[in-house]
């Protein structure tokens, strides 16, 4: 099943089902995040098609007029794995690692799967194509069986990061948490339609060119690895959302680096779940606080 | 005004003004982010205030009988700054810093004013007392005189480190966002009442021990600066807060290092804000994913 956060005309959003080539099915939940949190929601998506295929309910919003929303936007937990692609760890000079390099950001981050991506203040903008884990489940010090049925389903993001803030200090936080910068979508795919250990091969390209390309199958730390860790310290709760980290190819890592331009479209793909399209338009001039 | 936030028999929580000796009154919103969202929340605390003084409305919670909730239990940002005052900073062995260090948590960590610490699977659970800025207004890249303006007062946090799962990679998140480790109040006292660039005394001790003090007249990046460099990536909204960073004499910097024992109380202190005093209970045990 595909699930996806649309638009509405009244300046809100809803939660629907996608249905191939006809459209999406408007579902009775404002976003996925809020679908998933309501017990029985799989019901709630099999009433609603009944409905539909009795002619009854809301209409399906051809998909050409469907004005995608960021899958999560009110994702309590958007958690970030870095160096998680053993060629990605490599190309930064460092080791594999013990333990998951993890770092937060906020909803606020997150935009649709064709959203332009807004940057103001930064000249180092640079692109990690990544696997999201929308969380389904209320996740406490899960082990990682608990953790891997707690995996509601994937989605597609670009982790897009701000080189220069987040190379300023220690932490990368601030070159990670712009506003608008992160898109995530276009629909999540249920768990139920991958087995467990399924790779998913991950690319990036900008205006065309494919600059990353990964398997998750080479992940250090797996979908369920990294929801039974982070639910050690935290709890994950049903539409929060974990970004598995970048396989090699970002900007940073070429040489000579590069970055993104203004103008210029990102395109992150993950078979088997979609395609983001982000046009990037980078505003400089009065940055009050530099 | 000192405002904060209380639990109720009901389960839930609400606003409450802070009246010395005498208790809180209840206000008609949930906690004080809430409030703080509300335009003319000042005009509302006056009507209460007013209802209270004719007998009506709401009557005083006594002191004694208050139960105080985490100060913002649904903070959508809790932003930290690191290496701040110029003593811990040299402490770390580090040099002054240009920019400065940010990482985030979520409303998870926050605890009450005298609720339990309670921490899983650590054995290098540090102390850091901080002085908490609490945001009033929408602030999006804004200037320091606009973000002055948006500050809506301070409390007291500390921001309790799980040094050994800090120091596991390079970003300090997961030893920095255990659920209910991060106290918080006991009240916000609003800006109002200090004038801009007033310097707050923050102390810490444990079991009575003063182990850390100081000024925040020395903090490299104050709590207007913070907030407007802040705001030139993401956008802070009434009700989020900021931590300001510790001073020196954390446990991790101590020859030999100490860490909190299980039974422990920690003592948060600022002059003219109020006190924390919370009890630690460190569980160890099974860890699934260690």
């Amino acid at each position: 099943m595909k699930l996806a956060t649309l638009r509405t005309r009244e300046q809100g959003t809803t939660a629907a089902l996608a249905r191939g080539l006809e459209g999406y099915l408007p579902l009775p939940a404002r976003n996925v995040g809020e679908l998933l949190a309501r017990s029985g929601w799989k019901e709630l998506v099999a009433t609603a098609l009944a409905q539909a295929t009795a002619g009854e309910g809301a209409g399906v919003v051809p998909a050409h007029q469907a004005n995608l929303a960021p899958l999560l936007p009110t994702a309590g937990k958007v958690i970030c794995c870095g160096l998680n692609y053993a060629d990605h760890i490599q190309e930064m000079g460092r080791e594999l690692p013990e333990y998951p390099t993890l770092f937060a950001k906020y909803a606020d981050t997150l935009i649709g799967a064709s959203d332009t991506i807004k940057v103001h203040g930064s000249e180092r903008v640079d692109w990690e194509a990544e696997l999201a884990v929308v969380v389904g489940a209320r996740l406490t010090r899960a082990g990682e069986d608990e953790a891997e049925a707690g995996i509601a389903g994937y989605a597609v993001a670009n982790d897009v990061s701000m080189r220069d803030w987040q190379n300023r200090t220690l932490q990368w936080f601030q070159g990670k948490a712009f506003d608008e910068t992160t898109p995530l979508g276009p629909v999540m795919v249920t768990a139920d339609e991958f087995p467990a250990g399924h790779g998913f091969a991950v690319s990036g390209r900008v205006n065309g060119e494919l600059v990353q390309y990964g398997n998750t199958a080479t992940l250090v730390f797996g979908p369920a690895k990294l929801l039974s860790y982070i639910s050690q310290f935290t709890t994950l709760r049903p539409g929060d959302v974990v970004l598995t980290g970048t396989p090699g190819g970002v900007g940073m890592g070429m040489n000579p680096p590069r970055f993104l331009k203004d103008g210029d479209v990102l395109s992150t793909e993950i078979d088997g779940i979609g395609r983001l399209e982000n046009r990037v338009r980078i505003h400089q001039g009065a940055n009050a606080a530099r």
